[in-house]
């Protein structure tokens, strides 16, 4: 049978794996967000009133950490700034950087507007960064240069990323002559760990950290491996019963269907699939819709990976228990999968092709290097079919470009992870991790106070990086308070900050 | 006037300016420990019966904040170990790790005695590291190959060093079965700068960090770049102000000297030099001296750059002074430099060519990309002829080979330093910074305890980590003090942390 897996693409990228090999495109390097990509989501736009900005580039090294020739390569590193309510540098105002995670920075900034939301009180100067290798953060001139090959794809690490930040605000601030405004490092899920991370190694930059949704913990299984779909599995068994169970015995059912030529007409048929082909991804793009709709669960409607109501687990259960289809489990799911993927309902067919609207395929590269997450399925507990992680596999997978091999143990060597509690407790200081529970990436996120000032906020019913959106008229009363707790602690750590800038 | 100038090699390299630009052989990349190379250095040997160890190797990877295909090209690193009084991993016995500086580790292992010393009371198990690109731990199987030019050699840098240890020791604890044993990271000079770095970066892999004699500050001008020669002068000063004075006023007479040919050939007379080409290099040999007898001005006997008496400073001070030379400077001179280079009497003549008996020819690359440490002199209160560094001036010195150029902020990008105090005081635990005040690297060192646990030692009568070095019947008090009180320390690091282990 099929081993159907969801793999560690941060956000919502989803591989399948059939006997254990990654189908990847076998003619490209980055293969991530396989399978769900569809043609109809917006590319970045600012169109929001609220996020506004200039938008400047920084010259940038290619290799922060080596001096050969070839590191001293530069690229143009892309960065937003809003100025609007900054206090300025005579006054030491703050400044908040978003530490850009695996997609175009425009697309974080307009999911971030708890930035902007707060940036009038603390008059603080708004700076979101691009991560190289994403948007047009581009080293060797173009994505198709840089994607080409692994002598020009291997600088993309989260090493050289976090010192590219290092780099570009150490020399914002000096030509804004504001050494002495405090930073604060904000970021989201990949975007989350690097914020949590650059406070942990460049103390002397930022004074503190909001890692949102950080799994910082997914790695070299220090979670249960299982953890992830297990979240998903509850999130949807929370809204149904028989939710969960139509899906959980679905499986079977599209795997049987697949093998045989009319069940595979039924398939085409039933999910209005565009082409006979897109047959064969059926079931990665069921399982990245119940996935990333787990992830988005929030509570007002809400246009991150794609346009959706309010609390969508919900919607798609809706669908699924909905008694007109109750005899047909295709239509069922088909339902379901039409709230994730359709909800605008302007698709007259479904193309599962690779699309990357975000600018996120590089991640696929980042995933068989260094973010190496463990992940598989627990056939008890979850809704998937089951699948038993293993390095072995996932290496088998990702060896398939000029020899680079995944470096499963890196990430906890750079960065720690093992023992968190006991390693932090008397180390380190200021970092806020927010984990929303219904979130399947919250199994990899700090859950528990560090220490007094490395603290967790959770929220049960919250999901993925929900407290750096936008606040709205509709905000549960959960979400408002937990925004006022992360301003709270922010608040806390910059008047800490004023006062040991006037004692030494 | 020649310009005299001593840059920024760790322990005692010296470099001779001339009109702002290094004197460095065209030839060869590495330039390192130029003009005071002698050959009469002991080659490292283990004879001495306390330091014993076993010599083994561990695969390292050449570049891991990359994963471009020569990313993973691997190399033997050297490491020694001792595990004599190892409680083992049942017990957590603790683990004291030497990170290795810019030399053969047999030399710093030999001048490391203290960690022999404290290991039984510790049941410590002992590991020496060996810095890559130095010594036998050479990527691209040899130095004539690693070092031939700036794509090979450009490897060589701190954070892969770093990176290095925390691999290495993750590993090795792991066959040890040790995981839970803690680790406490030792080194001096650009060692206990390594050793405090990774503390700060790498809190998961060692509770604790003596770091003695460690220049963290003596980048990017956060102290005065002509605070060390400053610090040499008042070393000598402190032995006789005639002593101060003759050396002052001996620049302008060489100078002169050395511009005419009767002058030049009574320096080689005078100097005992062997070629008459060494006579370019009297000022660096000279000055070189100065410098490292201040560096290394111990309380007894010591081999560790050269054959020395207990406190050289104030023997070569009474040469300088002694009434039967008084009327002839050179002698004067000749006594001192006869002090320092040939305490033992065995040279009838001196070769100022360059030698490179430690290992440490690769600290030119390092000087000339990221340890590019201003240092000059005032022309007032040293007792050098006055240079005021300049960045400029240093990379055109440096910029000759490959288009390498310096990256003169890098260190402070990556590590800190600025406001030290302030950035430190709120982060971060469990570091000690020795300083002894009569070596002039303590100009760049820290000085004043930052919080309760990054904390200084200093000792005004000490030298060049002399705390390090083995304990001797004639060690003066001061230096017993020192030795008791970081043994303390680390004693409560490692209490402290079983207690962790066991609530956490």
């Amino acid at each position: 049978m099929a081993i159907l897996y969801r793999a560690g693409c941060q956000l919502f990228c989803t591989f399948i794996v059939f006997a254990g090999l990654f189908l990847v495109p076998s003619t490209s390097l980055p293969y991530a967000r396989r399978v769900i990509g569809l043609n109809n989501h917006a590319l970045p736009s600012d169109s929001s009133s609220s996020v506004q900005y200039d938008v400047k580039y920084f010259t940038q090294t290619l290799d922060h950490f080596s001096f050969t020739p070839q590191s001293y390569v530069t690229f143009q590193q892309k960065y937003l700034i809003n100025s609007k309510h900054w206090g300025g540098a005579s006054s030491n105002s703050p400044i908040f950087i978003y530490t850009g995670n695996e997609g175009y920075i425009e697309w974080f900034t307009q999911n971030t507007g708890f930035m902007f939301d707060i940036a009038p009180q603390f008059k603080a100067l708004l700076v979101f960064i691009e991560h190289r290798y994403y948007g047009e953060s581009m080293p060797f001139g173009s994505q198709d240069v840089a994607y080409s090959n692994a002598t020009t794809m291997g600088y993309l690490s989260s090493s050289q990323a976090l010192a590219d930040f290092a780099i570009l605000i150490t020399d914002l601030k000096k030509n804004l002559t504001a050494e002495d405004s405090p930073v604060v490092v904000f970021g989201g899920s990949y975007g989350g760990m690097l914020a949590a991370w650059f406070r942990l190694k460049y103390p002397h930059i930022a004074i503190g950290a909001l890692a949102s949704s950080a799994p910082i913990l997914a790695f070299d299984y220090i979670v249960n491996p299982d953890g992830f779909d297990n979240i998903v599995s509850n999130d949807f068994r929370s809204e149904s019963e028989n939710c969960y169970n139509v899906i959980k015995k679905s499986w079977k059912i599209l795997e049987e269907m697949s093998s045989t030529p009319s069940g595979r007409k039924s398939l085409k048929e039933s999910f209005r699939l565009c082409k006979d082909s897109d047959v064969d991804g059926v079931e990665g793009w069921l399982s990245g819709a119940y996935f990333e709709a787990a992830e988005t669960d929030y509570p007002t409607p809400a246009n991150f990976i794609q346009n959706l109501p309010a609390y969508p687990v919900k919607q798609m259960c809706k669908a699924i228990d909905n008694p007109s289809s109750e005899k047909n489990i295709l239509s069922q799911l088909y339902g379901a999968a039409n709230i994730y993927y359709n909800y605008t309902g302007n698709l007259s067919c479904f193309d599962l092709g690779f699309g990357d609207p975000h600018g996120e395929s590089g991640w696929g590269f980042q995933y068989c290097t260094e973010m190496v997450m463990p992940m598989g399925d627990d056939p008890i507990e979850s809704m998937f079919p089951g699948y038993t992680f293993n390095y072995t596999e996932t290496m088998q997978g990702c060896a398939y470009a000029n020899g680079i091999e995944p470096r499963p143990h890196w990430i906890t060597t750079e960065f720690g992870g093992h023992n968190i509690k006991r390693v932090l407790k008397r180390f380190g200081s200021n970092i806020i991790f927010f984990n929303g529970l219904r979130d399947p990436w919250s199994n990899g996120g700090v859950l528990e106070d560090i220490n007094e000032s490395i603290v967790a906020i959770i929220a049960k019913e919250g999901a993925h990086h929900v407290d750096l959106r936008f606040a709205t008229m509709d905000d549960p009363k959960w979400l408002i308070q937990v925004r006022k707790k992360e301003i709270g602690i922010i608040k806390r750590w910059i008047m800490q900050y004023y006062k040991d800038l006037h004692t030494t």
